[in-house]
């Protein structure tokens, strides 16, 4: 969704709090220069360039081994993880070896809207689970259990994302986490945790994950390269028990294709070797967070009495809530007017909702922009309120 | 199958000829390289390194276009094209988005058997059609259809591989093509023309495409740089008609994923906009043309009577069929034991078969190995033929 708008440029003078895109200024050209030129001037060349092993370049796999178990203590071997061609490559081979057809895949709403979009290219069955500011609502998960549990159709996977949620910016809380996991394992549904924002954390710290709660058991965990390094090198990981990985490692498209991305792997490999990642990671939080600063600092002196919006501890995302009575296309269509574009939170839903509700991304944007944009924002919400739309 | 075995090395002395890959020392570093850099150093670096249009990277699709034009005539316009992460991706997408659950997808006897692979995944009823050396045998398909018709299943799709066939090296003529695409009209199914080898080749001329011979209907036509510039890459090509371009633009992992490997795409566009992508085909032609006819050659000196093989004018593969009364698995255990590794016919068989058949892979090593290889195959056959096993 709109990210052909991307490359084609968002009209000059148009704020687009669209995109939950890094911002293409803090990109590290010149870290991934000097490994891909490493890399290019070596004998590894030649495997870059060549099909690489199913399970991914092993200089990677090593790696984010390493990082896993020193920051998570995950006690993870080289049987539990996998490279992925970025989240969504994981988020479809998923879908496609364990939700079956007309399988039920249980969903937070809101929830990604993209990811959305995967699973019904696969026909499954989306059942939507509501969340609030702490994630998903135990009550919710289990009334929806229980209803699935009368029509005979058990869930196959929950799919959550539990940092800094997209679209939300909800963190779910251990608790809560705890909680799922106990429902998943009476259940018998796997987790399917998109944990691709943990590392942009700003403040506190992030919850133990699904994967470190449950041992490693029934939950397949997906992380990313897109939001800490680049996007358009298409890198992810997977990590799962090893009955999980290999069965991901086995299936058509990793033999087909031999291995996620051999190339940029290698490349990724080396700027990690190198000591470039974690300082840039840093760097991103620092920058992350003062434009979520400013976003919430914006919002707070601008937005009307009766707007909501989240606290995201991390992540690019928060989400607004309009008063009742107020509806958002209306909005979108006066901002969009007023040069400021957002994701309606309608998108977001597998069920119906979030016609009150829409998307700002911080990440994408200049703080002064996302100033601007809130400011212009709020106006118009004002002014709609003033006239009772 | 097998890729694992490539990175892991095989054991030293052994001669494979299982891998359908590019030879390693043949792959375009330098060319590479350069582009690369050009990329990197260029303000196009932060456009690579994001989140592409989900159709691709426009510079690597206007290059494509004119290159397809120029060489088939096809007359495509930017509606015609995307890119897709390799082969591998279109097939997935399309069986995804195409085949349905249960749905019926015609397969060739022998086809390549990661596609089979992939369709598997996706659990579609595989169908197999008999070939010849002259391609899909039309009494066959004529024959499967009848029984599909009378079986209320009609099929979705056809997977073929016209020129060069992986396994078989067998290139389906003219008329062949012609007759498929009648029953395709008649029967309503679209024909998944897999082209990858169409720049391999060493004789004659390729036949018109499937795309070319129907006026681009009904016709979903996949192209890769993997055997052409460098499988590590991971970027092919789709061209069809607009409706089915848009369909899979507009599908879940297109918009999740932003468009195909956007970094290896730009730096695949800057390769060709040099100049470099036609003077290496023409060196890869020069290339596995030699290995070929060192393949041939080696055939032709040393099997024992009785045993037949393709003589493909392109591509990858010759397909050995053995005599009556022999079969496959003992030939292989005989000849692992002395040092040379092929690809038995079983596993490219969506509906059993190639008992007495093996693909013999000439594109990975170098010409006296491939000599030494069949010397040594032909020697074992010999010996099983004459102790009648």
């Amino acid at each position: 969704m709109g990210i052909q708008e991307l490359s084609q440029g968002v009209l000059p003078g148009t704020i687009s709090l669209v995109f939950g895109h890094p911002d293409p200024a803090i990109l590290p050209v010149d870290g991934l220069r000097a490994a891909t030129e490493a890399v290019l001037c070596s004998p590894q060349a030649r495997l870059a360039l060549q099909y690489g092993p199913q399970q991914g370049t092993p200089a990677l796999i090593d790696y984010l081994l390493k990082k896993l178990n020193r920051e998570e203590g995950l006690g993870l071997t080289g049987d539990n993880l996998m490279l992925v061609a970025g989240s969504v490559q994981a988020v479809d081979m998923i879908a496609r070896l364990y939700a079956g057809h007309d399988g039920v895949v249980l969903v937070e709403g809101p929830t990604y809207h993209e990811a959305l979009h995967v699973f019904r290219d696969h026909s499954v069955d989306l059942r939507p689970v509501a969340i609030d500011g702490d994630g998903i609502v135990i009550e919710a998960l289990a009334a929806q259990l229980t209803l699935l549990q009368r029509e005979g159709k058990p869930p196959r996977l929950l799919y959550t994302i539990p940092n800094f949620q997209n679209p939300s910016g909800v963190t779910m809380t251990a608790a809560r986490r705890r909680a799922v996991l106990e429902l998943a394992r009476e259940h018998g549904f796997l987790i399917v945790e998109d944990d691709v924002y943990r590392d942009l954390v700003f403040e506190g710290e992030v919850p133990p994950s699904f994967y470190a709660l449950s041992g490693g058991q029934g939950v397949l965990r997906i992380g990313s390269f897109s939001k800490i390094v680049a996007p358009g090198l298409r890198l992810g990981w997977l990590i799962a028990a090893p009955e999980h990985i290999q069965r991901c490692v086995n299936c058509g498209t990793s033999q087909m294709g031999g291995g996620a991305n051999p190339f940029t792997a290698h490349i990724v490999a080396e700027y990690c070797r190198a000591g470039h990642l974690e300082p840039h990671i840093a760097r991103l939080r620092e920058v992350y967070l003062r434009r979520r600063d400013v976003t919430l600092a914006a919002l707070e002196r601008r937005m009307p009495p009766g707007v909501t919006w989240t606290r995201p501890r991390g992540g690019f995302f928060v989400w607004l809530t309009l008063p009742e009575g107020m509806s958002i296309e209306p909005l979108r269509e006066a901002a969009r007017e007023q040069g400021v574009l957002f994701v309606p939170g309608t998108g977001f839903f597998a069920g119906g909702g979030g016609q009150r509700n829409l998307r700002l991304a911080f990440s994408f944007v200049p703080p002064d922009e996302i100033e601007r944009g809130v400011e212009i924002l709020a106006q118009v919400i004002g002014e709609m309120m003033g006239q009772g739309i």
